[in-house]
């Protein structure tokens, strides 16, 4: 392997003086400046247009099928570009390291101020507000983990308060696969899932709407090139097969969750609707806010297939993320959804090089567009718990929002947003855009 | 709704008394009768051609891609025949119940004896001995149920001794979501996954290959059209969501999935291949071995949305399935695969209509070629077991093949083959072909 099948290095597109001729990348805090460029699938609303790549920047949208158009790039970023102009990004995401990093170094390169080549860049150009966004790509399997010790602790005492971590959870990256046809992208309104539910007391179960939906707060990782069947992606390469992250909210209706979870794992209770965030944010925007990735040296030690050097110095992500809550009243009042927790990835016991050499380790085939969930990133504090039913200690402790209302879990009309970003000293801040939900009432 | 929507009815395809003009059609105990007439996705071997749909007939296969090029039929027939024709069956399937039933009826009068359309449809024939197979479809989402309930209580005693059969299993069609990209068509050779295995009394788990390594005898319901999100299907409309009916080989590490499974589920244990046969036999073909869906007076009776009086009358399937073990050797010497376990589809406890509306009854959406597993179907008597866990009783009771050769659990070069046929009192017997697998030694 070259080096650059490895986890990405700093390089120019991440000096945190490059200004953008587009002058709202500039403005301090905003999401989406030079030093990220995200990517999205999107077309511009109510004009019959096919969906396309596009790379943000400020509060605008670089169209990369009207820029492949121009031909203003050559070698791999050229070809990847070409692969970006269709209607999703599977072609982009299967070409690989080499490829995303010359694109991103030519529209860096591009979108900096004073480039010779803003004439032929700017007409590309089209306002986010004028944008509708689709899923960034077509997702073969979903997976999801759950690599935070911190939530697989406080739910593990819900559900079996005497017996919450279990033995395994130390030593195998647990996940399974979840449900690709209903998975949306923000902002995604859904129905209450009705389903089957048992009260404790109750001789027989009943079907009904859920009376405990909640959220997860996690992220999600783009696979990029796949591997053969049979063949393990072994750790050292895992980053290489890695595209980039979005936000993502895993909806769970946790009385159905409850009910039917035993012995095969949640089934009904997670897969009417799972919400991922527009902007795909690259690995490699990403460099400048790895950490160390560190266990307790009292915990058992990840085994070989799981353990690399890099992944010991710069394995995990320091990504700060929040969840905020707006009822339906909330919004008819103009009130801004409340943030009720704040979350870090950094917490996260496995890191996303370490469940992509787990989900393979068995020969199991991962492919281009294939989406694997964190799980719900819960910090070690309680107000870092990143699902409702954490937060209010299974529903015992109501938060209480602006409006003066009270909520344990989601009733009719309220809308959650997730938010990401990443600030270090020396950098500039980046972020994730939001990932927007709102719950519909149950169908009859 | 129309009728057409339910159940496929008994019709002039499914006289007993039919004959084909292609001979091998006729030979009784034959798979592929003019009565069957299942679909597959093939092309001729070794000559570069795209992929197609096909019909089989006897020893043949009508090759509907250049079969729709001489226009032989109308209306809903060549619309269905226009869509199988593509590489993959997902078009076809999407169609719905009446376009399937016309193309039957088509192709049932086109390769009667004596049909004036012989000589048009007899150069469309391809020699079985000629094609290979793909995938019949481009699967979205595979879902696994559990509903074989002497399974259930099989594997649960094996996994839970004090508590096999868990209080939520009479009442929710337990299912969970499975993995699409490592589902492979008959004949399939996978390597032997290597996963975390811990020995009960062992510190720590080690990365091995799997020495407990199992296959599960399953249905796979080939999902026709999907419903959108948040709009469950109704149980009396379920089977109008359904085109056809494979075998399905869910290969399974046992020693992996003992250590993995809590909570979350199987995951490494499972998703390393899965193996479905090459011909999708229709519902409609399967009409006339529909049985009554019988549960014991004692047991919890279905909630309404899992219960109709078509469900009742006919929502079981008399279909008869069998378990092929071969080994290396035995294939070196020319010994066949030895048939080590039969059982039917009718002990199941859950029908093809309760997956369905089950799996939708929260808002979940299905999609035309998504792939429903039945669970291994396990029958009540021990030499029904259709897992070798259940039938060497957790590995304690080695089976003897022909060879002298003795087995508990698959050995590297070994074969499986699953057969499944219906034949009852007055009717022509219809086959699935065969599902078959080999394991190939574990990867470094």
């Amino acid at each position: 392997m070259t080096r650059s099948s490895h986890a990405p290095m700093l390089n120019e597109t991440h000096d945190p003086t490059l200004r953008s001729w587009v002058d709202s990348a500039n403005w301090p805090g905003h999401d989406f400046p030079i030093q990220n460029l995200p990517f999205a699938s999107f077309r511009r609303r109510d004009r019959g247009e096919a969906w396309r790549g596009g790379v943000a920047i400020g509060d605008a949208i670089v169209d990369l099928a009207a820029l492949h158009c121009g031909h203003p790039f050559d070698g791999l970023a050229a070809e990847a570009l070409a692969a970006g102009a269709e209607p999703q990004l599977n072609a982009l995401m299967a070409l690989g390291p080499a490829h995303w990093r010359a694109l991103r170094l030519a529209l860096s390169r591009a979108l900096r101020e004073g480039s010779p080549l803003r004439a032929l860049v700017e007409p590309c150009l089209v306002p986010q507000a004028e944008a509708e966004y689709g899923l960034p790509a077509r997702i073969g399997d979903y997976t999801d983990f759950y690599t935070s010790i911190h939530h697989a602790t406080n739910i593990g005492r819900l559900f079996r308060p005497d017996n919450p971590l279990l033995p395994n959870y130390q030593w195998v990256p647990i996940g399974y696969h979840g449900r690709s046809s209903s998975i949306g992208v923000s902002p995604q309104a859904f129905r209450r899932p009705r389903g089957q539910v048992k009260a404790p007391d109750a001789a027989a179960p009943v079907l009904a709407p859920s009376r405990r939906l909640d959220i997860e707060l996690e992220l999600g990782v783009f696979v990029g090139p796949g591997n053969a069947l049979g063949e393990p992606i072994p750790i050292a390469e895992a980053e290489s097969h890695v595209f980039g992250i979005v936000l993502l909210n895993d909806w769970s209706a946790r009385d159905i969750q409850a009910w039917e979870y035993q012995p095969l794992g949640p089934f009904l209770a997670k897969n009417f609707a799972t919400t991922i965030s527009t902007w795909v944010v690259t690995l490699e925007a990403l460099a400048p806010y790895r950490v160390p990735f560190e266990r307790p040296a009292a915990d058992p030690q990840p085994l070989p297939y799981l353990e690399s050097a890099d992944n010991r110095a710069r394995g995990a992500f320091d990504i700060h993320l929040s969840i905020e809550w707006q009822t339906a009243r909330m919004a008819e009042q103009g009130m801004p959804a409340h943030p009720v927790a704040r979350t870090n990835y950094r917490y996260a016991y496995w890191t996303v090089a370490q469940m992509v050499a787990h989900h393979t380790v068995n020969g199991c085939n991962l492919q281009p567009g294939d989406l694997l969930g964190t799980g719900t990133l819960s910090g070690p504090k309680p107000e870092e718990a990143a699902a409702f039913i954490e937060l209010t200690q299974g529903g015992k402790q109501p938060l209480t929002l602006p409006s003066g209302e009270q909520r344990t879990f989601l009733e009719d009309g309220d809308t959650v947003v997730l938010r990401g970003w990443c600030e270090r000293p020396g950098t500039v801040r980046i972020g994730f855009g939001e990932c927007r939900g709102t719950v519909r009432p149950a169908g009859k």
